[in-house]
């Protein structure tokens, strides 16, 4: 019987460990840019310039894992016990999400080619799916969670997780095809959304 | 003689690093394709494409990470103490399980190279022997464990640990010499063998 | 209610997880040099003295990320609870920190352009400012600290934090137009100020 | 008061996170070889075949950083507060750990040169002098133990710990100038003399 569950604090341990490291390993695709002249401050000021897609894309990402970090906390603190579906419903989530260092890259180095920006909105409505899908999976079974919740409150919260989670993001990924700038609005707005300090039902995605 | 011990939870930690590390470091193997023109969708696309031997492979790594996380899980959640040979034969998992992101590139990269996917399946092999090496000592030193299991419970659990392991890899890395696909099928199908719930045993290897 | 505020564990487990990668990746950014005769001794020293500047810098960052992690550990410890505001306030300190291997490699790469020096000096100001950022919240809400202070000792800190924190770092940001050499001690005596002990108010940046 | 002394836990989580990081990226400096028909086996395997020294290197910081992880352990399990010099010897511990991948990578590009060997040797010294300072601290403060040991026995630890440490690093790193074998197999010792069990003094360098 002990078999099936899984202890939660390992489980956290685990899921902020990856974590963490996805947020600082997206750093490491931001490489130094090679210039001709090493002393000239011109050069490395037009190089350091023209990287301005890889920052802005690495801060959308590093925003957006935080992003993540938060939903994930929200959601842990309100379960009891971690059986095994919801186990592989969390890896399905830390999957897409150790995934999002590609992605983040790709944009970064053809910020202006819609298939790159309309990658990367796909692979980040995986993640923000992998959200839902775990929502979906409390709503039916309702026991896992440490204070149970209304069917009608835990309807709304799926809901809500899919329209202010996948539906933005395949939104970001459609307008790459009109115009990249308003992908990369509104990828930056996603997180900007979360971030901002609202007076009830905040961070519930 | 506090000195023959370990303390379990700094061990536990250890090991969930070292995973959780793994786990997100396999996506920097995946590198941003290098394409001729920026603008073209048709060219992004098809490097994208012909990198899905990468993505396969990669996924195949996730799984099995997490398979092997969810097997120390079991086995350690099994244990009252680490006692100094249990701590080298978990180091020695550790070393097979940190040096998979190598053999996951290499198979990536060379997916049609029958060495590529024959030594990706030895090195995991290694990893999964980890395993039965670990059983298998506390088969020897059933007072290690918290609650003592029968001498043919433990007998079988060292068995099915070594058939369902290293030796289904055995067969998906001989396979390798007949033909990719089945040996990629092989490597695919272990870890979801572990993900598919089951009634009883489930995830014992 | 329960959804204003976060576990402070997970929060500092987050930080810690964030601090020591960053510190552990730094080195990644220092490559192997490639020399054409493999067995000479004497290219292989060429190359390796050629690298000082990169295992200088790499060294300032290293001590830099001990220092921010020694703060973080000296104000959390002093905080009874995290709210949203504090999060992010945390997360732009993350955000800051986990940019520094770039900066930190750009100014190994070119030690002689004062752009690049002056680069990794406005970053690591940024760093030092989220403390800043951090003490003035706690300063407007000292009911979250968990023993409260008098204002005049937290207006000091906050003043004290952003004198020898962002002021400092602008300083040998400026200095690189002039001297990089000059920049490199400042860069240098900043983390080592506050290593060494001191009788009273140490380490309050 | 409070300010003198760190979270001892905090400590060695961020110790342990960084000890378990060192561990994995060792891996991200083997790097997929490039061959010219990828569907040879035989090129491959001569390839792969090439790379022995890179494995063998990688071997050897893999059992040494165990090895850090277990005097680590050793250390602070009898540790009841750390204090800001205690602190800092440990920050010297990490930096010269954190470095180790690069030296690692040298060794293992240039197995022939011994520079490389040499270099290999030196940092690897300096790691294990940082034990050696700390042990040397623990004597002169005895009251940072938990249970007091007798003086005469706190000299001899330090005094092993200096021998079986940074000596026999030296000697390796003497020993690349006459001939790299010898080097390769001293380094390669030194963790299997701790890995070895005994029957009393166990690991106590």
């Amino acid at each position: 019987m002990a078999y099936s569950f899984f202890s939660k604090s390992r489980v956290e341990t685990f899921s902020d460990g990856v974590f963490a490291i996805i947020i600082t390993l997206l750093v490491l695709e931001i490489k130094v840019p090679h210039i001709e002249d090493h002393h000239s401050v011109n050069e490395l000021g037009r190089a350091l310039v023209s990287m301005c897609p890889k920052f802005f894309s690495w801060t959308i990402s590093f925003l957006i894992v935080c992003i993540i970090w938060v939903n994930h906390h929200r959601i842990f603190e309100r379960i009891s016990e971690i059986d095994n579906q919801l186990f592989w419903l969390n890896a399905n989530l830390l999957f897409w999400s150790s995934f999002i260092p590609f992605p983040t890259a790709l944009m970064g180095d053809y910020a202006d080619n819609p298939l790159a920006i309309c990658v990367f909105g796909i692979i980040l409505s995986m993640s923000a799916l992998g959200f839902t899908l775990i929502r979906m999976y409390l709503r039916k079974n309702p026991s896992i969670l440490q204070v149970s919740s209304s069917d009608i409150v835990l309807k709304g919260e799926v809901r809500r997780s899919f329209v202010f989670g996948p539906v933005l993001y395949w939104i970001g990924a459609a307008a790459a095809w009109i115009s990249p700038i308003v992908s990369f609005i509104i990828y930056f707005l996603i997180p900007v959304y979360f971030i901002i300090p609202r007076k009830h039902t905040a961070h519930e995605n």
